[in-house]
């Protein structure tokens, strides 16, 4: 199986709206509830495609009960979250008619106590034997050490399983230090822990700071992946219109999905640019579209890039 | 004891962030969950005042679990909600560091079946003989009959229980054709009902409607009365600062407990003004501040105003 692990877990609510104004009162046409944290939907995606998927992280209070509920009805998914005090937290995506970028709103998620955070790493130690990979995603809450993913890592390296990272700031920081085997930035996050904007040299500067391959999703330029054996880039053949809540999640699922299948890095990034664009052409927040993934996935090529890496 | 109506319950969600930005995401610095919905907020405020309360409506699903949870440890309340199959509807109220309204945004709500709304019409009928006053609060969720408090009117009416309704649009259209006891519509909703902008007339063409008195309340204004003996204005001394979430219910608990008490219409106006005032300048949305409402309804007086009714 493949292992997922979200210690902050969500519930994703998705508002619609007409127009979104400031300091006016909206009444909401569309409501929709979802499980979430980025490490729940790379899980949901990889089930979808048929992988068995194990689920870890923390979850608590009514909100985290919903998730559980909703997690159980999955094919493919098993739940091994490690119950806490807290709530698990909501985040609330406000979608307008305008288009373009939801309006999201984050709750910071529940404070976790020292004791649970042991607990999840006893749940994580017993499950990496059986895990073929295991993807790190998403912030950590409150009461976690910023080093926890680091912690995380180096356990997934003694066990011989392959790890990918997906975070931000300082945890991501502290994660690539730590030597996981892939991270998947945005452009922004890459620019923000390397200090360059040219994506290419920021890629190659995490992975001179310890990440041994590098995947960076850049929103309609697709993928540009740096690893060992060579560099690649993969995009749609043309822009993809949508929601693209989720469309970063899919990249893991797909690189991930390549990974267990053994497939080669140009066949893993065109499986993960396919899974991206399908999701953000899905009209779901968070889902992906079948025909429109099978489509695409038959159209993307990876395109080797020169350069020693 | 007063027995308030909500048919459309809420879980009210407060968020706090810096400042809100159309399309971006942001990290919500303080979250607050508290039971919703007006006639609730009514409720809350009756109860702290010490006046024996109930609350009907509906309530159902998790957040239906987590309100009746959160409601069942206040003093001097009873919670007589009828359950649904449904899910109790949330709203999330954004404030932002800027100041003034807050930006809104609410659930439609569950849909209730013919069922329900008879169970509620039952438990409704069985708690008016113990009623000293009900107060029929909110919107309506979908399913539920656009003339439902016009019935809940006309059998408080026969039960002989003076009745308040405080809702809008055409709900309150055909409401106030029942003949209820009073309407307490902010300016908007008067000019809205009656096609008048200036207060004092469109409160006058509502009581031509039905109602047999009229409280508007008029924000900074303070609150306009039209009854059948007399006009009055009461408004604080000065502008009151703070987050107005709810200061609309506190003025209907003001004028619920004063009529509870025997209290004539003056002092009803002074107490609702005060206790209005009170919670605008609460820090928790929907709370009154105790010391607020003591020193502002010995400030506040009521203006008696010319001309007959």
């Amino acid at each position: 199986m493949i292992l997922t692990v979200t210690l902050n877990t969500a519930v994703d609510l998705t508002y619609h709206v007409p127009t979104l104004r400031r300091h006016t009162t909206h009444r909401v046409t569309e409501t929709q509830d979802r499980p979430g944290g980025k490490g729940v939907n790379v899980a949901r995606v990889l089930a979808r495609l048929g992988h068995p998927t194990t689920v870890t992280g923390f979850a608590g209070g009514p909100t985290g009960a919903w998730l559980r509920e909703a997690l159980s009805g999955e094919p493919h998914l098993k739940d091994a979250l490690v119950p806490i005090g807290g709530t698990t937290r909501r985040t609330v995506a406000v979608v307008d008619a305008a288009g373009g970028d939801t309006t999201q709103f984050n709750e910071p998620g529940p404070t976790v106590t020292a004791a649970e955070w042991e607990a999840l790493k006893k749940a994580y130690a017993s499950l990496l034997p059986g895990a073929e990979a295991v993807a790190l995603c998403g912030s950590l809450p409150p009461g976690v050490p910023v080093g926890a993913y680091a912690h995380l890592i180096r356990e997934a390296r003694s066990a011989g399983v392959p790890v990918l990272l997906d975070t931000s700031g300082e945890p991501l920081r502290r994660g690539i230090a730590a030597r996981p085997d892939l991270v998947k930035p945005n452009a922004a996050e890459l620019a923000d822990l390397t200090g360059t904007r040219d994506p290419r040299h920021a890629a190659r500067a995490a992975r001179r700071r310890g990440a041994r391959a590098v995947v960076a999703s850049l929103g309609a330029e697709g993928l540009l992946a740096e690893t060992p054996v060579g560099a690649w880039r993969a995009a749609p053949p043309g822009p993809v219109r949508g929601n693209p809540t989720g469309a970063g999640d899919s990249v893991v699922a797909g690189l991930l999905a390549g990974l267990a299948e053994g497939a080669d890095w140009p066949d893993r990034l065109v499986r993960a640019a396919a899974l991206s664009a399908a999701t953000v052409h899905a009209s779901a927040a968070g889902e992906y579209d079948e025909a429109a993934y099978r489509d695409l996935a038959a159209r993307i090529t990876a395109t080797a890039l020169p350069g020693a890496a």
